[in-house]
């Protein structure tokens, strides 16, 4: 049984969080520098960007948690530390002056930095801010929530309960993305902190498949991060016995990690740059997952829907053309397309062809700020879903004068 | 020798155009049905789009060419005449008619249609058009250009004389293409005539090689058309000897062909919907062809990219970013990125990382409306443009209610 509480990534047992603001930003009301730590050594599993241009944190964190532990992550905002000559060097600086705070060992440090790429890192600000950074730690999700957001407008936080080898087990998580959102293998900043106990081959395996229906099957902008990481903790203090096979608890876990991953998804889509509605697109019908996979990511990704869907307008022929370019292999004369939102749905596209629909009706459906794109391909079983936003006035006011 | 001259499709000898309005759209002060007609049979070749939903009147036009000739070419505005049930019933009605009334076999038309997808097309207003349409053809290039038209803001027609076989020849074009733009072995919609007698083979050799480096290599907005075409009607009235090998007179030709397809997709680039430059990305250094036409493709695809540019932002990291993720095999240690126009050039990062430079000389250098990218590999002698443009407000404004 699944049981949304409250907490966020502090929600798990021994887990405390903090953020600060240290001076990476000049805007001195917000936080740019994030905590999460563990009070015991946790296994640790993460996924990255596949990006061939990586943030020199990723470069770090990779070869800190090659072990499988971990028990604390860093994280600042406000830049990328990426394509700088000397990023590797600050990144592992960060993790050596954390460590000695903390009292544990550097190589213990999972660090991640996310904002502008090429602009030089100044270590400064965030050595000064490591020790008010640690002093502060406690059930303060909502500080380092706040720490690793960039042009994010709403923060994204959750947890959930549940229950394997008998125990209440908890999962938690926060993320911070909004643009340059389009993951592969990999997503944004995603921290996820468990007290389930679990093993670290069982924890990579249940992350590695999840990030394939979760953050792999978001877009906002069709740019693939440099900095994209999601990392999971997990400590084992609830006392279960450890998960080391695809049991029964193997299958709680990977629930309750789904439960925590699909909501941040869809925080980070709906929270796109610009954003007035999250836009949710489900395929039924594909030949395959696959099939389905490529289908909604093609229409989720499409310019000319999203703005459609921006000006509320049931352009359904966008969504045909989307699904004729996307590669996957669909008769188009099979294609059916409906709108639905919290008032109703309306079917606008059958057989590839249109039918008849009501514009002012379909206008009251699309006027909702969460829209679902239902695709029935008549191919077969598959099925996926793929979130992601519309395309507005201000993504383009938001990108067209980031640095400054 | 090549020579730009005025005239546009209706440049080459024997070839006469046409554009009235005839009510496909609402807006009587715009012309929405075109014609191109020559007084001889012509040689005739085309490239299709490879998005699997394809309006109907590409399938026609297909059959219709099957045997390599072709006399005029209709195409509205307006109405796409794609994914609906008597898509191709139309398409044929609207040759026969035009047949009817030239005095010529409806099976040697190009049938087009450009404008909204999905909605039914009526056939009265093109019966109505065509006696009109008819009875004025003469040197109206600007009359088609305009009758082809949709969001476009700008008329794309230019011609060039060339020499083969001694002879004069004289080879021009139109296109119509601002949104939806991101061809795939083809494109938008563009009309070539010629007088160059060339046989059909190397008619549809010249084409067919001609577009990978032109249309494929240009993007808008990353949507595919379900609609694009490029056609040529050769008519062989300059008097030359057939060109039938791949000696120096095709050779003239394809130059002459280039010059033409290279003007139309700076054109369409630049006056993509919304926006206010035209961005040309220049790759050089790449291991191989391939390689380089997948980075320049990938920098002019990125949002963030296109946005930067509208703000006049030398944010770089973006293009680092568009390389990494391109998929294409690239040393990223080894890139270097410039920004150039007429202002003068600015080189911001060498080496995969950042070099110190003046922000008011890029300001200065992106405030105007030509900019050049400049994308160095260092892995070898391959190299691509593309081309695309900016991501502004207005791109949102005229998508977010296209059909209203």
């Amino acid at each position: 049984m699944l049981k949304e509480i409250q907490g966020g990534i502090c929600a798990a047992k021994g887990f405390t969080a903090n953020g600060v603001h240290c001076g990476v930003r000049k805007n001195k009301t917000k936080r740019d520098l994030a905590l999460i730590y563990s009070e015991t050594l946790a296994s640790a599993a993460a996924v990255y960007t596949k990006n061939l241009v990586k943030g020199a944190p990723l470069t770090v964190t990779k070869n800190h948690i090659a072990n499988g532990k971990a028990q604390a992550v860093i994280c600042n905002s406000g830049n990328a530390n990426t394509c700088n000559a000397n990023g590797i060097e600050i990144a592992e600086e960060t993790c050596k002056l954390l460590g000695k705070e903390l009292g544990i060992n550097p190589t213990d440090v999972i660090v991640a930095s996310t904002g502008v790429i090429g602009q030089p890192l100044d270590i400064t600000p965030i050595a000064n801010g490591i020790a008010p950074l640690v002093s502060g730690l406690g059930a303060h999700s909502d500080f380092a929530c706040e720490g690793i957001m960039t042009t994010d407008i709403k923060p994204k936080e959750i947890a959930f309960e549940f229950t394997a080898g008998g125990k209440t087990c908890r999962i938690g998580g926060i993320a911070k993305g909004s643009g340059m959102i389009h993951p592969n293998m990999a997503t944004m900043l995603v921290f996820v902190t468990t007290d389930c106990n679990i093993s670290v081959e069982m924890l990579q395996k249940a992350l590695s498949k999840d990030v394939e229906d979760s953050f792999n099957m978001v877009s906002v902008d069709g740019d693939t991060s440099t900095n994209d990481m999601v990392s999971v903790l997990a400590n084992g203090l609830a006392g279960n016995e450890e998960i080391t096979t695809e049991n029964a608890d193997f299958k709680a876990f990977q629930e309750a990690l789904s439960a925590v991953t699909t909501y941040l998804c869809r925080m980070i889509a709906g929270d796109g740059e610009g954003a007035t509605k999250l836009l949710e697109c489900k395929v039924c019908g594909a030949k395959d997952t696959a099939t389905a996979k490529i289908v909604a990511k093609s229409v989720i990704c499409s310019s000319l829907f999203k703005a459609a869907m921006f000006g509320a307008d049931a352009n359904w022929g966008r969504v045909l053309c989307a699904i004729g370019y996307s590669g996957a292999d669909v008769d188009v004369n099979k294609v059916g397309v409906s709108f639905r939102s919290k008032k109703g749905t309306i079917t606008v596209c059958e057989n590839g062809a249109g039918v008849p629909f009501s514009e002012e009706k379909a206008k009251e459906i699309l006027l909702e700020n969460e829209i679902e794109v239902l695709i029935t391909l008549g191919d077969g079983n598959g099925k996926a879903t793929a979130w992601g936003c519309d395309l507005t006035y201000d993504y383009v006011k938001i990108n067209g004068d980031y640095r400054t």
